[in-house]
């Protein structure tokens, strides 16, 4: 018999708008201490009246305290939900990508709270983000089994979320074993991934779209790809008929794939790096008088927590000048931001203020987001942090 | 020598962001009274402190009283800047389209405000929208001539904003001459548009994406397109493979194009109509019995002055549950806006309300917007108002 975990008066607006989590504050803890759930177990959720709502898992030390795993409440989080769930998502998928490369799972928009599937050919690296879905490990990876069947299964377990819920870091292949990095392909273009030691879970799928967009863009064309990890747009942009990409990065063995995926590509003689901090790489870019008809800036999230806002917009602001001073007098911008506090509507306002800073005219001509392999929960404005926008830069 | 029209103390703050709207209420009447200004001309724009701000055509009888031009204060709008405009706009789109079929000038967002251009190939749609515009008609047609040489100009007088500037409303054909309906394309698929009694200017370019996107989905689908008029949506699913597709207008002249466009390319066996009010429609086939893969919502502007947002959100709700009835066990919904009061946020919400009323689940897994060639001025959000959710909705 499933525990139940009852809320406070009204506190059940937000769940029945299908929002899937629930704060400690909106426990009542006098009818259903929290300290009495052992953490990462199962609970019947009630509505003030009594009314049951849904199972969620509890972690009594989590700021989120519960998260919905199912609304039918003879239904837990169990292999056989977790089989049902992991059919749902890979038909979305199979739906759009010919190729099997595509984030499987996404969290709480594919109604999995606090699990990251990415998935490489054969391969598939897991994020286990909260103390819930840990506690079903071995339920992920037999339902995992029986709907792929994966040559390999590797538990990254070095995720942010993981260090918040207070769980372990390891590293582990938990099924199978690793020639290390994976072959994988991404709008057509070959890349390696290395889905062990790589940032994540070693690719970024979220940008596949965004990166499809600009590839139309750049035959012939002189590309800047800024934070540009192992070369995810910078490749891609050399393989679609750029002349010239040059990828910046602070990581040397990020730059040594990028060469690496540019050799794969046979496009290497149109591919060159450079390491060092973003910004300084660009004023030694300016100093020496070098333009670029496209700049592309997917930098790591400024804006972690809501209180980073004001340093994160200030960040935003001085890369998008920096990288506007590149330009050509009629050039693309590509400028990117993954932080979820961050407003689509706010980087606009970023880039336009950074073009009148230098007296240029802005188009938006471009508002891309996430893939579809990243649902977005409608109820869960938090599951939407992506954005990329297209805009061109010109004088008058 | 051109007349200056003076600015209130710190008026002049939303012109040094970019954006390029006066409001009567902003200008300092006392020092340059508005009704000194003939309807339509040009007038030097001044800071309070009387630092001249760039050029702009004044209307004293519209809210927006002043509209800026070019922020050079030597350069106002004659030929020689439209015809500059015009090929910067033109640039922009032959990056973007192989064939001649999209939206040359999108007003403000093209630094040209109060002013569409349409290109049918050989033949352009004009829309003069505000008075200023109407005022350089000849420069207009000049400059087309210089950049285009088009066979045909038409001019759309019968446009709303010429309404609120209590211009005519002819259509003319200022020229060549005209045979009607125009062949023209769209993502690959064959269309007929009717210029001189077509909706606005004959065709909507600015779905192009969106509708790119849904071909990629629907082979085999059965497909049901709403507010379908000519067909846009219906008939490039058809030609991409959908198994069936149903359009519904409350025009029979509308549906009449949906044929022909059908038979253009060659899938009339697999497109059929249905005439008569939206929601309407829809009850019938739900008593029917009759279920979709994907539905299309591209509804008119329900909301299209601020105060009509509360009831123009009520009938967006009412379209999004009709249309969910309608689907499958496991969905596409595609609902479009292009109300441009309506927020992204605002749609995504009245989704997610849908879904919930009828105990669905809902992923959004596409944001769409208007395409390239209708570029939004990052300072002027009023010139982005398209927005298309691709939602998947899903029974668990």
């Amino acid at each position: 018999m499933t525990q139940p975990l009852r809320l406070r008066k009204n506190a059940e607006r937000r769940l029945k708008s299908g929002h899937l989590w629930l704060y400690s504050n909106e426990i009542d803890t006098d009818a259903t201490p929290l300290k009495a759930f052992e953490p990462g177990t199962q609970a019947i959720i009630e509505a003030a009246n009594g009314r049951a709502m849904g199972i969620a898992y509890v972690n009594p030390h989590s700021l989120i305290c519960a998260r919905i795993v199912s609304r039918d409440t003879s239904t837990g989080l169990d292999r056989s939900l977790l089989v049902h769930r992991f059919k749902q998502a890979l038909s979305l998928r199979q739906r759009f990508y010919s190729r099997p490369f595509y984030r499987l799972v996404h969290g709480e928009g594919d109604l999995l709270p606090g699990l990251v599937i990415d998935r490489f050919d054969d391969v598939v690296v897991v994020q286990l983000n909260t103390l819930g879905m840990e506690r079903v490990r071995g339920d992920i990876i037999d339902a995992l089994e029986k709907v792929l069947s994966p040559r390999a299964i590797v538990l990254r377990g070095d995720s942010a979320g993981r260090r918040l819920e207070k769980l372990d870091a390891a590293v582990e292949v938990v099924k199978g074993s690793l020639d290390q990095p994976l072959p994988m392909e991404e709008n057509g273009v070959r890349f390696v991934a290395d889905v062990l030691g790589g940032q994540k879970t070693g690719w970024f799928f979220d940008h596949r779209d965004n990166r499809a967009w600009l590839n139309g863009l750049v035959a012939g064309k002189r590309v800047l790809d800024v934070f540009s990890y192992v070369g995810g747009w910078g490749v891609q942009a050399a393989a679609h008929g750029a002349r010239d990409v040059v990828c910046v990065d602070s990581s040397a063995a990020a730059l040594s794939r990028v060469a690496e995926n540019a050799a794969l590509n046979g496009v290497e003689a149109r591919v060159s790096t450079l390491e060092g901090d973003a910004f300084e790489v660009m004023a030694q870019l300016k100093a020496r008088g070098e333009q670029f008809d496209a700049v592309v800036l997917d930098p790591p999230a400024f804006i972690r927590k809501r209180k980073d806002i004001p340093a994160g917009e200030r960040a935003y602001s001085r890369l998008n000048r920096e990288a506007m001073r590149l330009l050509d007098r009629d050039g693309l911008l590509v400028s990117a931001s993954c932080s979820m506090h961050l407003a689509d509507e706010r980087l606009i306002d970023i880039v336009r203020g950074a073009a009148r800073h230098q007296d240029r005219h802005a188009q938006l001509i471009y508002q891309g987001h996430q893939g579809s392999d990243h649902p977005v929960h409608p109820a869960i404005p938090e599951t939407a942090y992506l954005k990329a926008l297209g805009v061109r830069i010109f004088r008058d």
